[in-house]
């Protein structure tokens, strides 16, 4: 990232220290998020967005409509399309019609899925545990906190 | 993103809350990210590779090599060629061989691409000043520095 480089240009002091911030937290986020990228395709020869919709397929045992799940994703309908087709080549994804609605299909994880995610998400988590491992309980406490209220702060704005 | 959808599973506390941290660094970052995104496209009908690619050069007026651009931008060589590509054939960047060397190609912003950098960079420092507002002086200070902990972390371990 090189937007580092805007910092020492125009604007006062509050709103370069915000522009800093925002520099690191995509910075931070960056690294991490290569560094597991890099893991779950060496590891489990899986994708993010991969791992992301059978994390959502995960919690939602009863299935979900593409839509949903679309919505969840935070990517585009036709990204999640093309990741479901290829679950369900991989056998683990199946389809299925709605009781009562024969327009609507659901998708959910099969046994076999729901095992190779499980599996995914415990070495996941300690991949985590191992990247964000040398920040004591209270700071990750006081982050995740202010984190929070940023957030809130979006939330209350759209 | 869905990730939150695993943090009531396996792990110890400190684990858990580990995770829960890397959840919501990636949503809050994620968050702002597109809204950056949507605004650079909309405003100026530029990318955010497109912006990273002219803040490096934008720091680097004497011309930098595609390979440091590239070390520079953490994305792949094509991409960057490409980006380049296109900022040449709209006037905003410029290719010329170092001196003494015919075979090093540098690049830079011209004149036009300046310009148009520094008028992007103004707007997007605002936009950022807007999304972070919320945060007081000591939230925003003890952020980043929790932050910076957390990048020196990594980078020893690496």
């Amino acid at each position: 990232m090189v937007m580092t480089d805007m910092v020492s240009r125009s604007g006062d002091g509050a709103s370069k220290d915000r522009l800093r911030l925002w520099i690191r937290l995509l910075r931070s986020t960056r690294f991490i998020e290569a560094e597991l990228r890099d893991r779950l395709r060496r590891e489990f020869d899986a994708t993010m967005p991969r791992f992301d919709v059978m994390a959502a397929l995960y919690r939602n045992p009863d299935g979900m409509m593409m839509s949903e799940l679309s919505r969840h994703m935070m990517v585009s309908n036709g990204n999640v399309t093309g990741i479901v087709d290829r679950l369900v080549a991989d056998g683990m994804v199946k389809r299925w019609q709605r009781d009562g609605d024969r327009r609507t299909w659901l998708v959910g994880l099969t046994p076999a899925g729901t095992e190779n995610f499980a599996q995914m998400a415990a070495v996941h988590e300690t991949w985590v545990d191992e990247l964000l491992g040398d920040l004591d309980p209270q700071a990750v406490a006081g982050l995740t906190g202010a984190l929070q209220d940023l957030k809130s702060d979006w939330e209350g704005r759209k």
